[in-house]
């Protein structure tokens, strides 16, 4: 595969979406994220040799949501390892990203990382008895680091927002609360969780800061190791199998690649061994991910021959 | 890689799982799966090449069980294509492999072919007005074809004790019927559907069936096109979210192999590219998945670097 | 209270529900029923010196269905008494007639007798090891019996086309059959289970066969105990919580008195100390009880002060 | 009935009760209940005539917690008449008191009053936009009106102990918010929950607050209608379908009286025409109601032929 192989394709993507008139409802529970151009669509994929293909609004910055998941979670198996899942388990909900049934069922423990109480535990775990301004300034130097861009911020309005209409994220976080499997105020880890949900990034800088997750834990660029091979393979595991909420087995179907979806539209994915790949589109499907972003995935996994499950 | 390395790590598993202690409980809910010999292990590993490496009783046949949905469900992709899709889902099921609360939910479709409430609704597309008799033939000569061995058979009695006490599954395949999801008479589709279960094979003839999904579709050795690469892919995916109940999660993160397991101990799991394993242990874990069979992919993926997701 | 006074009020209810246009759907899910004419409605009232104020289509037959739960529910804890209760509950279920959810929850013991799951759990109990034929003739003399009326018989061909589609009944009994909570074979209990429900009674019949409710466990004509005292308020007090499925509540609610409603839109009613109430309308309401047959009961309860939560 | 019957009947139960020793287990989750003495037992009727049957500990102060839940339904019946029905229902839940998934499925409607969630969702009809300590004062005043006592008071370390560990309700309360269920701020309702919980009441002061729910609305010394006839009846049926969460059918079959049970203990029943009763013994059974509480109610409308189900 050269270069411009990927460069062509990365374009007719782009290409084609825009004509795209069937992009699915923007979320509108929020202001903030009501008001994105629902025709808004960036894709960046950034390769084993660092080379980046990018294609329509690939330096827009737009709210990552639930992609920050992601990389909580990275953080929190580094910090206490594999006692993360006396917490939160490593299995595919079956439900939607917010329910709560699960929960009372299985005694307070999230099924997984990436559904909403299962973020919110993993934010409880890095939180652990630090300042919530303290935890917060980790994560996002975190992501900085990873993408190698200083200038990813946090968008206050879009953190108010949610701390400001996140009724049922309370609810889960009090019900877990309830349990004993959240240790650290509600409201705080909430804070936090609210926060890390409203980092704002181009999908150039997402690309960018899912290069550990293709290359075996390791930054191809800077030859750093982030997380050893198997932790990155892990990571990868649960993104396939848990990573689109009641759609996963939907996306692994059509895509064949790792990836993590959030309602800002966004959608990370990985090739292992071949690319970290970043797309957005604002407007979502039934289950709350980004509809021309899957469609985009499924496009660039089929042209480029890049799906896990075979060629 | 060479054939020696695959020779020797396969070896080296049988080797340690002959020394484990910690088996798990078999299956004791027929007597035919209650008398197997908790002891009992066996490993095949076919490359892309056609090279075998078999450890332990690779010759040992066992009751495939739920093994055999994943060639039904090619079997129905193949006569009715994507219109198996409107009685059947494809997102993991958060539930046990026979729980009945999900078909009410959703008005009696499955969430998976690899739930026992999918795989009757697949076996139900694929008798289609057919006699028993014959859809039993085309399976099993299937099962024959794939492997390349016509002396594989089913096992009566297994399939009348199944029928004898298969109660859930009969409660299944009704509750199904009431939605219309069922359109045969329920007694016969579950008859094709128990003698299903009930087809005996080795590790050595489950590894050679399970080639085509290893190699985009084809058998490696005769060139025949089994299915084409993309639906190879689709029916790995399933595997993958799918292939292991309310364990699958946890297999894509250990193993990180598409992989289907069955309650009389076996494991067919895909290394796309590279090979088709069968392991079979017959002690279960909690989920109904073999204990050692599990462990023995674990070690096999780490140890050839097979994993899909990354090296 | 004279005759006249209940002659009066249950004749103008009569003629009110005669004008009445919102009368509901009749059932379809077998033919039989869904040819009975919308426009019926039948009520008597037997009180306790044994006048009958009669009003409507009082003497046509109509399938009684889940009302005959009372009876064989009465007729089990005649038989073996408490040891009913290890294989059904008494608590409301908070679920429709038909769920199967509940059952997964509670291994197989299904909520009350008067949810499908419950009746057909009783019905095994009393059929114990008999032949369905003498033990539906002894649910048939019961109700002879206690009506006085020797000519009721049961509608084959209703039960016959029950049997047909009874595909969530036979889930039931085979779902409930893996739990051990069914002893005889299930084709066995259902088929006694579907003939009961096709008993064909008029108003009057069956107003006849619930005195023994209202007096304390005492046919207040013949003087005959047909059960002990305490055993009548208890078949009261589960009529009351779970005679009409989930709409049991709105029925205590409104009406405040112990109902069992059936799909054919009959409803028994007892006024304990006071009366016995047949009442029939067959359009029903979402949660499949009579809708003018509560409309009716409403008004009859409130009309002559029987409410059991006071005056 | 003389009065001489009832007083020795409550004495026979009162000196029956203090020899038990399986007393079930007092609620441990505030230590404000933790230290109440399990031994503790005390039960007043109240009867059409004003006569006052009183045994054990019959003023000692408990608190009433979810009894509560009786008045301010009534409260709020009284302010805003069916709309009240809007935002909540009128069926037994079918599961535990506080329980979250009926709310998920029924999209934040709490199934009836008497379960946490909907008398949350009640009493934030009550708050409506008042100040907290307004509406406070207002059921505190209601209470001190019915009993006629006005020394009743709200135990402040109570309340404050529910409202640091009260997680689960404050679960319940954001997510019937996130439903637009609950109109004021969640922690307004809350706090005004939490104390109205937290109301200390004697079985005598208990009693008379009841009465006017036997009496058909009105209160029998003084004549004041506290609500119409037929609203006595309607709050008389919810506590028989729902007093007792997922116990209200027991209740209903062994007891036969409607009636309301609380956390610490105390049970307030109606005799309708007949009688208020209050008993109080802390030990719980596995439904969270009083074991010894519910017992004595059962042998006094034994005894006393009260039962609303028939003598």
């Amino acid at each position: 595969m050269s270069n411009a192989t990927l460069d062509r394709v990365v374009k007719e993507i782009a290409d084609e979406m825009i004509e795209r008139k069937d992009r699915g409802e923007v979320a509108t529970y929020i202001p903030e994220l009501a008001g994105v151009d629902v025709n808004s669509f960036g894709l960046v994929v950034v390769d084993s040799s660092g080379h980046i293909a990018a294609g329509g609004d690939a330096d827009t910055s737009f709210s990552i949501q639930s992609i920050s998941k992601v990389f909580t979670f990275t953080l929190a198996l580094g910090m206490i390892g594999d006692k993360l899942w006396q917490r939160v388990g490593r299995e595919p909900s079956g439900s939607p990203f917010n329910s709560i049934v699960q929960l009372e069922r299985e005694r307070g423990i999230p099924r997984n990382p990436f559904i909403n109480a299962g973020a919110i535990a993993v934010t409880d775990a890095i939180l652990s008895g630090h300042q919530p301004r303290e935890t917060l300034g980790e994560i996002l130097r975190f992501m900085q680091f990873l993408s190698g861009d200083s200038s990813i911020k946090i968008d206050e309005s879009v953190a108010a927002s949610e701390q400001r209409t996140g009724f049922r994220n309370i609810a889960l976080g009090n019900y877990m609360k309830s349990f004993g499997v959240i240790e650290n105020p509600v409201e705080l880890t909430l804070g936090v969780y609210f926060h890390q949900c409203a980092i704002a990034m181009s999908c150039r800088q997402l690309a960018m800061a899912g290069r550990f997750l293709a290359h075996s834990g390791r930054n191809p660029s800077t030859g750093f190791l982030v997380v050893p091979p198997e932790r990155a393979r892990r990571i990868n595991a649960v993104m396939l199998t848990c990573g689109h909420y009641d759609g996963s087995g939907e996306f692994a179907y059509r895509v064949g690649l790792p990836g993590k979806s959030g309602v800002g539209g966004g959608i990370l994915a990985i090739a292992p061994g071949k690319a970290s790949i970043a797309v957005w589109s604002p407007g979502l499907d039934a289950n709350g991910n980004s509809r021309l972003g899957r469609d985009a995935l499924e496009t660039l996994s089929k042209r480029m021959g890049w799906s896990i499950f075979g060629a």
